[in-house]
């Protein structure tokens, strides 16, 4: 994407709503089923008895959240993300605090959604049962070597899909309701079993609270990705706050929905979510558990498949839509994941090379990283979403917290130079639901830390954690460096060496070297010598009688090398021309071959690698390196030109 | 060691025995297990009836091969090692087989002897049971670390263990045999149990003959690093060819004497050996299969429990001594395989910057490439003896047998010239013995190739050609190379480009940028301009007006990068700068950091390096880099100089 064509692919909200909220909306997908499956732990009873009151709690937090939230949009018409909105606000710690639980929130959005996809995708394809971590796997793969490619999908090709999976979802809840107020909804596959409590888990007094607490947690994720309108401000149609809010608000109003009709279809349905590492034995068919050959569908597969008994086309068309909006969810990480690496580059905490969008090569490290994290959990988790989400709400609610608290300060701020009574009243009210949705935020990370720690979430933490420490070392390393090398008024780099020295490393006498002798005599240096190793006295012989007989107008000065060495007696001729002349400088000519493939690479200029290392301790010495193109490298700068565009140019006269 | 001072350190036969024999010698550590076990798959009588003829067969070898490299001594006195010898009589591809079996036995040298000084261990330290797999890799991961440390024993710190090696193995013999004479010699702890045929494995016929021969294979393991005092002839005192000639028959008078003692003494005692895979199955106690707690011990430790039964010392200095040999064996591998592919670099059969001996990170490389196959071997084989042995004799035997052929032309080619009839019947006897060597180490070669190709052998026969394809490819690729640089006499590479155009790299103004600028203009250019690439307008536009502020005296040209790219621009200007001035040469000056940590190297200079490589490929442009020491990278070139010698040096004038 050119800079000076980002303006033309603004977003009509039609559009928009699809491309940010595919993270949000995809997460009905398993927030329903986590909410049943905690509660559940106290047996199928309890189960039926809470689910409304958590699925009430979390659209609540979900109405204060998207509340809060319009409050940013309009705020920050530049894009205010919450690591921006948490730095600007509350300073560099705390912004590098969101990076770090964003950047650990990626990979679980991926792992997260793929998994659910894959149980999601086993309703109607039911051989996938037992390959779950294959296929996953298999599909994080494709993901990433789908951005590697730079494939990039266009508004339309992903709207397609997310209204379908709205369709789906609302299209299975209102026949639902029609067929439940006819009388002709059937019950759940699962209805039929007796859901009994694991060990442990008493439904009443304090354990049952914790349990109520421990569904909300999980429910809450289906709170993930609202941030994301937020971000994408700019690419918004104007007006773009008014446009950008709406949106957010249809959204929230979808995705409660979705959620409450879920929750409601389940309960008329009477589905039965058992916790997956104990499915076989606390289900009971007639009293008898029904053991480890026993697949549990997701609610949504129980659902289509109750709903749609006598119309196998809306199964399959829910189970396609669903796995497929859990894929896109995925990919929206693999779009976002780089881009804050980018911006977390350009302010010093990554690497600087990660910084600049254009280059491919720098997302691919992105992209790579990505995908073989999110393997790793992936993998060690067993694909099983239920273990998964225990890490993945304690991010997404230090992004809340973070980003509300600092839009308190952002109105606190603006406040003091607002005059304006009527702009002052709207910042007032402003001021009041970012309140909110910070205590409320916080209120919930509190909840999510105290219930989950234990489960999996200390391993979030500790992610976060080391990503923070190490991002704050990077940053204090360029900073260092950048007060190193700032220039002082007097200049004494710019005092200009008295002579330039210059030295050609010679081994043989063939074209790469002749050509470093003449680009070397053509800068007409101050002293210019030819330098050759003495590591063979013979071929030392047959090198200084060629010189002679081609009448090589340059003097070839021989060291000798007693141990056998290349590098080492040129650093110790070169510092004794250093030490020598110290107000010289010394330039070495290092004749080099540029081969077309990387095997040819290992085969040639291992030393040249390695002495210009060891030259580069040395301060006053410069390498130059003169190429000599080998046949095999034709053509090799060429694969590159495809995106060619000319560049303006403008000169600063001295 | 010092080129010129290699000639000082001259050995005496005392040492240069156990500094070239630990390998011929300590392979009796393992060679008569592998004929008994062999033997044994037929049955314990089996066993016991054919083991001295098998013995016999070895020996026989033995005495043929040690007289046959006797004439190699003789006729090489600067050292001629199986490749040379082959090379320089059959030509280069019949030497490149040599090297190829050479590299897989060394890897083979290292699995076997390490897996056999386990086992032997196992014997006086009864915890090792089970546990045989992890200390084998960790002893080569110990061997790999003292060598890449460059720790080398000295003669004398080699000589006590050989010498007590073979005091104990020969004492053991002279104690067992005089208790035996005495008729107080015990029987050995397996001789009780009766040791049943494996099925399949019938004691007639053509399968008994086919036994016989693959235990005839596995004793010549006997016979492994026969050749290695024929490429250490110039280490010896003068006469070099006479005291290398008498060394070798003192290590095949010994190796044969232990070989025999050892053969004997099992006899005596009843030792029983079975295949490691069926231990628990083929040995009975009292009828019954003895069960897969049965650990077996080699022989040597099994005489020695035997012979030293009331003198427990003797079976502690025996097992210890046994072990200690085996990793000094190990150990000749580590040293003789890089220097092999230091010969083979040289040759332009290997990257050349392996050729270097005096370059430790070459020798690195060839180090731990040794260690990671070996490890691997230990691990694919389970640290079992038995199996290795299998991929182990065929390179030895092809080298051999190569080594032994060359010989024979050798001399063919000496007769040709020689006149004196004294000496021509001295080449005519010598002939005679090459061609005996060479006829009975073919002919093992096939028994060899015949009885183990199925069992392992095939593997080894694998890597060798896989190493033959694979050297010759990087030959043919350097003789290309080397057409394409040969100079011809036109010379049309020493033509002067008429100008030098001088670019400079800037993106801030900083001390190093300062310091690229200084020394662009002390080589006086023909043109000097400094270069940046406008990705952000505004850090641009702050660059320009730092460049008037502080009155640079140099033009600042200003490229676009429409897509925030960095090296595309640069390179695009280059290559206007070549077309629209093609007898101009371009010298790109980069300013880079100098840090001190591998991982100060991943925050800077990505992108340095990434143009670099791009700008390699335009034909007449060179690239200078200009380097700045960061703080961190001080004191850094000088953990470098403690060896530091001041070198000659020598001039050719023009």
């Amino acid at each position: 994407m050119r800079s000076d064509r980002l303006g033309e692919t603004l977003l009509p909200k039609k559009l928009a709503l699809p491309i940010f909220a595919s993270d949000a909306l995809s997460s009905v997908a398993y927030a329903p089923d986590e909410i049943l499956i905690m509660l559940g732990l106290a047996g199928g009873a309890f189960a039926a008895m809470h689910s409304w009151q958590i699925t009430l709690g979390v659209i609540f937090v979900m109405v204060i959240v998207v509340a809060s939230y319009r409050q940013n949009v309009h705020a920050y018409p530049s894009g205010g993300g919450d690591y921006e909105v948490a730095t600007e606000n509350l300073g560099p710690k705390a912004g590098l605090t969101v990076a770090s639980a964003l950047l650990v929130d990626y990979v679980l959005t991926v792992a997260v959604s793929i998994s659910s996809g894959v149980q999601n995708a086993r309703a109607a394809l039911p051989f996938i049962s037992g390959h779950e971590v294959v296929i996953a796997v298999g599909l994080i793969v494709l993901l990433m070597a789908m951005n590697l490619r730079g494939v990039r999908e266009s508004g339309k090709a992903f709207a397609i899909p997310v209204y379908a999976f709205m369709f789906g979802i609302i299209g299975m809840g209102v026949w639902g309701f029609i067929k439940g107020l006819t009388g002709t909804l059937g019950q759940a596959p699962s209805a039929g079993l007796e859901l009994v409590a694991e060990p442990g888990h008493d439904a009443v007094g304090l354990a049952a609270m914790f349990l109520l607490l421990r569904a909300f947690s999980s429910g809450c994720a289906a709170l993930t990705g609202v941030e994301a309108i937020s971000n994408g401000v700019p690419a918004f149609k104007k007006p773009k706050s008014a446009n950008a809010a709406a949106t957010l608000l249809l959204m929230g109003v979808i995705s409660v929905t979705m959620l409450a009709s879920i929750i409601a279809l389940s309960r008329m349905t009477g589905v039965q979510m058992a916790d997956s590492s104990a499915v076989g034995e606390v289900l009971l068919r007639d009293g008898v558990p029904v053991g480890d050959t026993y697949v549990q569908d997701t609610v949504i597969g129980q659902l289509a498949k109750t709903v749609f008994s006598d119309f196998p086309i809306g199964l399959y068309f829910v189970t396609a839509v669903t796995g497929i909006i859990l894929v896109l969810a995925a990919n929206t990480a693999f779009n976002g994941f780089p881009v804050l690496g980018s911006i977390l580059a350009k302010d010093g905490f990554l690497p600087r090379q990660l910084q600049s969008r254009g280059d491919r090569l720098a997302f691919s490290n992105g992209i790579a990283i990505l995908a073989a994290a999110a393997i790793f959990l992936v993998i060690a988790y067993n694909a099983d979403v239920t273990q998964l989400i225990q890490l993945y709400i304690v991010g997404v609610f230090v992004s809340f917290s973070m980003s509300q608290t600092g839009m308190i300060r952002h109105w606190n701020r603006l406040l003091k130079e607002e005059t304006d009574p009527k702009a002052r009243s709207k910042m007032f009210r402003a001021r009041i639901i970012n309140a909110v949705g910070a205590a409320m935020s916080i209120t919930v990370l509190l909840v999510v830390l105290v219930t989950k720690f234990q489960a999996g979430a200390k391993y979030a933490i500790l992610a976060m954690a080391v990503l923070y420490v190490m991002m704050l070392a990077i940053n204090r390393h360029y900073r260092h460096v950048s007060q190193e090398l700032a220039l002082r008024d007097d200049l004494r780099e710019a005092i200009l060496p008295s002579r330039v020295h210059a030295l050609v490393l010679v081994s043989k006498l063939h074209k790469p070297a002749m050509r470093a002798i003449a680009y070397a005599r053509a800068t007409r240096p101050s002293v210019l010598e030819a330098l050759t190793v003495e590591v063979d006295p013979e071929e030392t012989a047959a090198l200084g009688r060629e010189w002679i007989a081609r009448d090589v107008p340059v003097t070839l000065k021989i060291v000798a090398s007693p141990y056998r060495e290349i590098t080492r007696p040129i650093i110790d001729y070169v510092k004794s021309l250093r030490t020598d002349n110290p107000r010289d400088v010394v330039i070495v000519y290092v004749p080099e071959y540029v081969v077309g493939h990387w095997w040819e690479q290992l085969l040639h200029n291992q030393s040249a690698l390695r002495l210009r290392v060891r030259l580069h301790f040395i301060p006053g010495v410069m390498v130059a390196s003169v190429p000599w193109q080998l046949r095999s490298s034709e053509g090799q700068s060429d694969d590159w030109d495809d995106r060619s565009v000319p560049g303006r140019a403008g000169n600063i006269a001295p």
